[in-house]
C-alpha cells in the first residue's frame, strides 16, 4: 500500500536541511520519505539556482527512490518551506506514489514524446501502487527545460527545439507534462494527445507542473484520497481565473464543515494569456522587468495565503494545461477530527 | 460645500486620456474634476516614468486647482485605471477637498519640516472646506522623492539629505507625509511630531502616501463620509499584516449589510520590516531583483482584487506610517441602495 | 539638398526639453530640426514609458515633418541625451533625409509586408532627397511592436500575429525593418526579401532599428556622408561580436588620422544567439531577471563609451539583421579640421 | 614559500566542478589548491544562490585550508568560470597565501571591528608566508553580509546593525574589508582606521572585496609578484572611473612590452556615487529594476573583456574603498616569454 502523511516546515535558506531534524522529532526517519516538495526563494525561472541548491542538499539525505520537487519563487508573502511526503504503515486516508520518467533527450522536451512518456509513467505508477485513478487529486511533476547549451546541442544534431527561447521552454515543458497527466487520468483520450499538444488549451484540474534546469527526467508525485480509510483527506478543484476567491473559499468551507484543519494548499497560477482578467487589462505579459510567472505567483499567493491564513503554501507559477487558461488547479490537504 | 462623486475607468496605457470622454458621457465636465487618482503600470519606484507620463497627459486637461495622484505599480492582477473625484452640487454623503503644500526644498524631503508642512496644509484644507476631522476616512498624498541630482544639490549646499539612497528616500517621504496626516487628524499630538519622526513606528489608519519624481510639492486629497447626507459612503480600517483577509472581509460584509455596492478600494501594502509574517519568513526584503514595494502590491493586490472581485483597485506600496508595521490602511468607498 | 549638422546634449530626465534652448543658443531654430534621436532611461523593452514620455514632450516642439527616434535603455555608463539632426543651408559633408512609412496594421508588424514597406519608403526618400545610395552610412528606424492588446486585436480579426510574446515582437519588428533597409540599399536583392525574412540571418551593416510601443508607423532617418562637400563625415563598419574592440579602435584611428573629432557614435548590440562569445559561454539569454537587450547595451556601451571617452553615445539593443549575429552595426560621425 | 600558478576554466553552471578534471589533466592535484576564485552567474546581490551553490559543490573537493571566493554576477559579456590558485614547488614569480578571519558577530559586519580583524589577519598571513608587503598586488576578500534574519538577531540582542538594508550591508562589508586591507598594507595608518571608517572615501588600489550570504568569516587571498623569481607576474593599478580605458590599455601595453600573455584580469567596478561620469549623468543609482552593482559589472566587464579579448575575466561589483570613488582596483596576471 501507499499510505502517507504530510508534514511541512519552514526553511531559513535554500540550503537549509534542518527540517529533517524536525521530521525525526515527529517520529519519522529519512527512509520513510517518499518525496520532498518545496518552495525555494529564487526567481522560479531559467536561472533559478535556489532550486538547484535545494535539490543538491536534499538528494543525498533521502532514499534514492524518493523524489524532490522544488518550485522556485516565493514572491510576495509566500514563505520558503518544504513539505515531506512520508510513508505510513497504517492507512491514513491519503495515498501517494512517486517515480521518474526516463531522461528526455533535449529535443523531446515539451513535445508529444514528453507528454507520452509522462502518461505511461503515471499509468505504471498507478498500477504498481494499486491507487485508483478515481481517487487521484493531484499529480505534481517537476520537468526539465531548455538552456542555451541544450538548444545548441539540439541544433548541432540537426533537430528542432520546441522553442529557442529558454524561458518559453519552461511553459512548453509544463504543458507537455500536463497533457500527459490528463491522458493518464482519462481527462483527455489517448488518441487526442497529438491534437491536445497542438491546441494549447487542453487542461487537467489535477495537474501541477513546474520546470527547472536541475533535472533531465520528470519527477512524478501522485496524491490520492480515500476518506473511508482515515482522517487525512484531499479536496481538489480549480480556480477559474487568478482572482477566483470563490473556488478557494468553497474548498475551505468544505474543510470547515468536516471539522478539518488545512495541512497544505497546492495551487497553480498564471497570467491570463488574453491580457485581461474579467475584462480588465492586466500588465503581467507586457512587464519586461518581471516575468509573468513571478507576478502570478505573488498575486495568487497573496490571495491563498490570506484566505488560508498561512504564507507557507505551495503556489507554483505557469499553469499551462493545469486548470483553465488564466486559472489553475487547486488542491487542499487536510486532517479531520476523529 | 465639498460633495463629490467617484467614477473609475480603465486605461489602455499611461498616456490614455479617453476616460475623460467616459466621464463626460456620465454627465460631468472637466471643470468638475477635483482630482485624478490613478494606478499606472510602471515599477512604482524611483525610475517610474509611467507616473510622470500620466501626470503629463492629465494635467493640461483638468482645472489648475485639481490634483493628480498617480501611484505606480500594477503588479500581479492589478489593472491600470483612473478614479475621478468630481464635484457634485447636491450632497452625496461623500465629501472631498484637495490642495497642495508649498514646494519642498530637496533637503526637507522626508524630514520634520515635510511632516509639519503636510499637517498644516491638511488643517487649512479642512477648515476652508468645512469638513469635520471626525468624518475623514482617507487622506491620499503624493509626495516627492530624492533623485541623484537632488542629492547632489543638497550636498553642494552643504546640507544633509535624509538619505543618499534614492529608493529609500521614497520611504522617508511617505513616512513624513503620514506623520503629517496623523498630526493633522489628532492621531499624534503635535508636540510629538519630532519624536514620531525619530521613532519610525507611529502610524495613521487614514493615510495613503505615495512618492514620485514627478513633483516637488505634496498633492493632498482628503475624503470624508457623512452617511446622513446621501448614499455614498466610506468605511475605513487597517490591515494588521499583509495577509489580513479578516479586515477586508469584515469591511466588505459591512457594505453588504447596508446593501451597498463597492465603488473603489484604497489600500496600502508593505513588506513586514521584521522579515516575517505571522512568524513565517518572507523574502521581500532580501530579493535584490524586485523591490519589496512591488512584491507587497502584488500580494495585497491579489488578496483585495480577489475578495472584491475587481482588479481595478488602488493598492499602493510602501506603508510606512500608514497602518501598523507590515500592514496598511484600508478604505472602501461604496454606494448604498436608497 | 539635405545638408545637416549634428548636435548632442544631455537630458536631466525623459521629460527634459531644455536641450532646445541650447540648440537655439547654438544658432538653430526648432524649424531647422529634421530629427531628434535620443537615448532615454527606461528598460528599452515593451513597457518602457520613458520613450513614450520623451516622444510626447518633443513632438509638439518640432516640425510636423520631423521625426523622433527614442531608444530606451541607458544601462551601465550610458548617459541619457538627445542628438539633433538639423538642416544647414550650406553643404557640410553630411546629408540626411527623414520620413515615415504608412501605419502598419498590427498583423503586419514583423512580416514581409513590414520589410517591403520600409524598403519602398527608403527608396522614395533617397530619390526625393537626391542622396546617393553609395553615400549612405546609417539608416535609423524606429518601428512598432505588439502589445497584449494588439495581439488580441489580431486574433479577433482571425489573423496570425508574428508572435504572441510581446518582448519577442520587438526583435521581429527590428529584423523586418533591417531587411527592408538591406533591400533598399541593395545589400539584399529584392527578390530575396521573402527568403531573408525566413532565414533570420541576413543583415545590413548600415541598419540601426529600435522598436517601441509609442508608434504605429516606422520613423526613418537616413544619414549619408560626402567628404568632398565639407568637414563633417561618417565612417561605418560593424562589430563582429560584442567584444570586437578592434572594429571600434580602427574606426577611431581613422578619425584620428584625419584630425577628426568624434561627434557621435551609433552602434547596435546584441547577445550572441548561440549563447557564447568566442567560445566562452555568456548568460544573457538565460537571465530571467534582465532581458538580453539590456545586458548587451550595458556591455557594448561600456566598451564604446570607454574607447570614445564619452558616455553620451547611442547604443541600441537588439541587433537582429543589423550587423552579423552577435555583433552589430557601427557608425561614427566626426568633424575634421579644415 | 608560497609560489603559485594560476589556471582558469569555464563552467557550464554554478554546480559544475569538471574544471577539477582539467586541473588534474594539467598536472595538479586537488591538494595543491590554495584557492578557487570564481565568477558565478547569479545577481551578485543578497539573494544570489549561485554563489552558495558554487561554494557548496567546491568546498568538499578542496583542502580544508583552501578558500573559495565566488563573486556573483556575469552581466553582459562576462563568462562564468573558476580560477585556481595552485601551489608550485619551484618559484614562479607569483606568490600567494590564503586564510580566514574569525567568524564575525552579525553586529560587527561592516564596522571598525570588521576592518581591524581583516587588517590583523592579513598581517599575520604576510608574516607567516614571508611575503613582502611591497610585492603585494592584490588582496581578494570574500566577506559576509546582513540578511533579514541577522538584522533581527542583532536587534534582539539590543545591538545596532550597521544598516537594516540588506543590499546596503554588502557595501558596508566591502568597505570595512577594504579599509582593513589598506591598513595592513600601510596605505592608511592604523591610527586612522576609525577615521577611515567614518569618511567612506579612503581606498586601497590592491583591494578587491565581494560580499555574500554564504559565509560568516572573511576569506582572504593575497597575491604578490616578484619578477626576479620567474615568468609569472602581476601588474596592478586602478581605474579612475568606470570608462578609464587608459588604465587598462597602459597595463596591457606593459604586458605586451614584456612579451607577456595575460592569464587573468581582476577588476572592481562601481557606479559613480555622484551620479555622473566625467560630468555626464548616469542612471545606475536611480534604476529600481537593476541594482547599480549589476550595471557596473556589465559596463566595466564589457570594456575589459573587449580590450583583453576574453570574456572570462574577474570583474566584481561594488568598489567601496577599492580604488577611487567611481573607479576600481585593477590587477593583471600574466606570463612572460623566457
Amino acid at each position: 500500500m501507499a499510505s502517507i502523511n504530510i508534514l511541512k516546515f519552514g526553511v531559513s535558506s535554500p540550503a537549509d536541511t534542518t527540517p529533517l531534524k524536525k521530521l525525526k522529532a515527529a517520529g519519522y526517519e529519512a527512509k520513510d520519505i517518499l518525496g520532498v516538495v518545496g518552495k525555494s526563494e529564487g526567481n522560479g525561472c531559467v536561472n533559478d539556482f535556489s532550486r538547484t541548491l535545494s535539490t543538491h542538499v536534499w538528494e543525498p539525505l533521502i532514499p534514492e527512490s524518493a523524489i524532490t520537487i522544488f518550485s522556485g519563487g516565493t514572491e510576495g508573502v509566500l514563505s520558503p518551506h518544504v513539505t515531506f511526503i512520508v510513508k505510513e504503515s497504517e492507512p491514513t486516508g491519503l495515498q501517494a506514489v512517486v517515480g521518474r520518467t526516463r531522461m528526455l533527450e533535449p529535443h523531446e522536451i515539451g513535445t508529444s514524446a514528453h507528454a507520452q512518456e509522462v502518461a505511461s509513467s503515471i499509468r505504471a505508477l498507478l498500477q504498481q501502487s494499486g491507487i485508483s485513478k478515481d481517487h487521484v487529486h493531484l499529480v505534481l511533476i517537476k520537468c526539465p527545460l531548455l538552456t542555451s547549451s541544450k538548444v545548441e546541442i539540439i541544433k548541432a544534431a540537426s533537430k528542432t527545439p520546441v522553442t529557442t527561447d529558454t524561458y518559453e521552454s519552461m511553459a512548453k515543458s509544463r504543458y507537455a507534462s500536463a497533457v500527459g497527466i490528463a491522458v493518464a487520468l482519462d481527462e483527455i483520450e489517448e488518441d487526442n494527445l497529438e491534437a491536445a499538444m497542438q491546441s494549447e488549451d487542453c487542461w487537467s484540474s489535477k495537474a501541477s507542473c513546474s520546470s527547472g534546469a536541475e533535472l533531465e527526467d520528470n519527477h512524478i508525485l501522485i496524491l490520492a484520497s480515500n476518506p473511508s480509510l482515515g482522517t487525512l483527506r484531499a479536496a481538489s478543484t480549480y480556480m477559474d481565473d487568478a482572482i477566483d476567491a470563490g473556488a478557494i473559499l468553497r474548498t475551505l468551507e468544505q474543510v470547515k464543515r468536516e471539522n478539518g484543519e488545512v495541512l497544505q494548499v497546492f495551487a497553480k497560477a498564471e497570467a491570463d494569456p488574453t491580457g485581461s482578467i474579467r475584462g480588465k487589462r492586466h500588465t503581467m505579459n507586457t512587464d519586461s522587468d518581471i516575468h509573468s510567472t513571478r507576478h502570478a505567483r505573488a498575486a495568487v499567493g497573496g490571495l491563498i495565503a490570506g484566505l488560508a491564513g498561512d504564507p507557507q503554501v505551495y503556489i507554483s507559477g505557469g499553469a499551462e494545461g493545469q486548470g483553465p487558461p488564466g486559472g489553475g488547479s487547486l488542491c487542499v490537504i487536510y486532517r479531520v477530527e476523529t
